[in-house]
């Protein structure tokens, strides 16, 4: 079965927004085998509506936008006049929103009359976050979907109409994946040659993010996608930190959490970022009680005693400072895990020796210090936001391999 | 003039890519006078191409994608196939193309040809990060533009097209604008009644983003956009941080510089990542030298000596906590500002009298200590983005009463 979805909307056409609608609803689609094999965007017009209706070819039409109660939401109406379907104005519905109207003071009972207007023989798809509910229903052998605009109160809908279209699908999919860090996309599907063939059965398509990777399994078969995930698994577990519900500092506040271990953190060159993505999750104060930001050489001497020599003999930048660093940090505060890191983040600073991207990770681990160099690639912001993403993956193996070895 | 965009490429229609190229099109096309009337986004297949085409009634086709050298790559022939325009081989690209694959040791001319062949009397667009160079040409009374789909190629390139399409405007739009914080949409709005009636012949948009707010001010008169613009800051000065390519906290980086004030920060619910705002401006080193989260309330006593009492009595959530932070701060370290937070970021923890969004800000400017208290809304991510505009534009403020007040 094949989809078009036509967003209707100034503030997609016009660049005021970004048309994540579509995103989210094809991802969703994909999920239970359903492609969408167009996308239009068009103004809130009639004429619009009636072209774009015309030129389908599809099996599913998804409307996005035009429900609210304005002049300017024609949606509803006009996908109704075109398909010439009967309708009935439904009472709950225009309760729902009539007292929605009532509790901010406007009232209005024509406009409201106008969102409670279904087809006869469709499926109202509730609108927890805002007026205008969404409709399904079927008229000249297409399925048809309108569903409100605005992101926030479009994404919860998404899954309403997924279990009614789910129905129509002759053959259900599934899908589960995988959550990697620590490994890049071309490497990934380098190594890969060869596995696709080994389970034919199974889609395996990888979704690449900055210093992340995901991994989706979609089939009929639950069983091949459990044999493609184990084999995948066994290959390729020293990266995959989590399924696709899963964080990186989720997983490893998770971790520090059941292994009673505290955190301790002190950043140059990501100036609180690693800090700010751990205390990112609710309850991190279990195992993160504070932090430091020693940017300058002064803060590294002062915060932490991090010897004068070495700062003159080794810059700020290097493996003996990210060492101390770490080490100091440990000895001087009550924590089970002490990390560090110093790095070039650019655009200017670097030299032929220590290039822009160079970044050092240290670690102290129950008195254990290790120390890592990387060297990243992108502008600022990305060196930054790779490194903090290295040095949560740093901790992550650290406490997996401290568990192994008790 | 009209505009239709049309996107090529699965990476859109399957959920993989959110579409940002329509967005920074549209934009920019704005900026000029010339809107976007329509989007389509269809997958590489001849038919889907001629199908769009033979629907255009614009007098602007933009292509993105499908331009590159792989046999799914089927744009550039598949629209000079259906112009039916003459062709050649542009030896100054195909030599450029030819270079690039030999140095990273692929060979194949024949490929290389296909990105080769512009039409006669078009304009090759430059790609600078990239093999695939776009195209500009005039064709059954159309302008039609090619360019490459990954936005990183993409973006850089759509100056160029701009350029050309400038040309063609009658009467050509000026674009220029404010960036707001500390002030809400639908506030503004309220104030703007009648504003807008006084400058009939410029279009004022307002683009809200988690806060702040940018006003553009569009029109074909320079010195119509300098009134209206002159009448605007005269209003809403207190909450113009800048124009349209400042960021807020560029602006406060820049003023701290000029006015040779350090900073220091502490952060309770925030987590360091005011301290990564700051951090996140090249050259924030000159201003800023350290930071400190003391997420727990013995961090707060043991690197700030906060009082317990004022901890056991009013809790780490309070304007004493915030108050003693800012100015504990200040006497410790070699600062001229020191800048404190401490609140709820929920979803947890919230209570009746504290509700989860209360947030308590300090700032200790040379010995002057103040403390302001604000409740947010929104989910954990929200309220602690929210927090660090609010203590970054507290900062921006200061600095300019301080001014003012010497």
């Amino acid at each position: 079965m094949k989809t078009i979805v036509i967003n209707v909307g100034k503030e997609v056409l016009t660049g005021k927004t970004i048309n994540t609608n579509l995103t989210n609803i094809a991802r969703k689609l994909q999920s239970i085998g359903i492609d969408v094999n167009r996308s239009f965007i068009i103004d809130d017009i009639v004429s619009e509506y009636y072209n774009s209706l015309s030129n389908v070819y599809e099996d599913i039409i998804i409307f996005t936008g035009g429900l609210g109660p304005t002049i300017d939401d024609i949606t509803r109406e006009t996908v109704l006049e075109y398909f010439k379907v009967d309708t009935y104005v439904n009472e709950d519905v225009l309760n729902k929103i009539d007292q929605y109207f009532k509790k901010i003071g406007k009232e209005n009972r024509d406009t409201n009359r106008k969102q409670a207007l279904f087809p006869v023989d469709s499926v109202v798809l509730d609108n927890d976050r805002g007026t205008a509910p969404g409709v399904y229903f079927k008229a000249k052998d297409k399925i048809v979907v309108l569903l409100p605009g605005p992101p926030h109160e479009n994404e919860p809908m998404i899954d309403q109409m997924i279990d009614l279209l789910k129905e129509e699908v002759d053959e259900p999919l599934y899908s589960e994946g995988f959550k990697l860090v620590g490994t890049g996309e071309s490497w990934m599907e380098s190594e890969l040659v060869g596995f696709y063939d080994l389970h034919p059965n199974v889609n395996i398509a990888p979704y690449a993010s900055a210093g992340e990777i995901k991994y989706i399994f979609t089939s009929n078969n639950q069983e091949d996608i459990a044999k493609a995930m184990h084999a995948f698994y066994n290959r390729f577990s020293e990266f995959i930190y989590g399924s696709l519900e899963d964080t990186l500092e989720g997983v490893v506040v998770d971790m520090l959490k059941q292994e009673r271990k505290r955190i301790v953190t002190v950043e140059s060159c990501t100036g609180g970022l690693l800090a700010g993505k751990i205390t990112s999750v609710s309850g991190a104060s279990e195992i993160f009680q504070e932090g430091l930001i020693t940017y300058s050489n002064e803060a590294k001497i002062m915060y932490l005693g991090v010897d004068e020599k070495t700062l003159q003999t080794h810059g700020a930048v290097s493996e003996q400072c990210a060492y101390e660093m770490a080490e100091k940090l440990y000895i001087k505060t009550d924590c089970d895990i002490a990390v560090s890191i110093t790095g070039i983040a650019g655009p200017t600073g670097g030299t032929t020796e220590k290039p822009v991207g160079l970044v050092y990770f240290g670690l102290d681990f129950e008195g254990r210090v290790s120390v890592v160099k990387q060297v990243f690639s992108g502008d600022r912001e990305k060196i930054r936001e790779r490194a903090v993403i290295f040095a949560l993956n740093m901790i992550r193996k650290e406490l997996i391999n401290s568990k192994n070895y008790y």
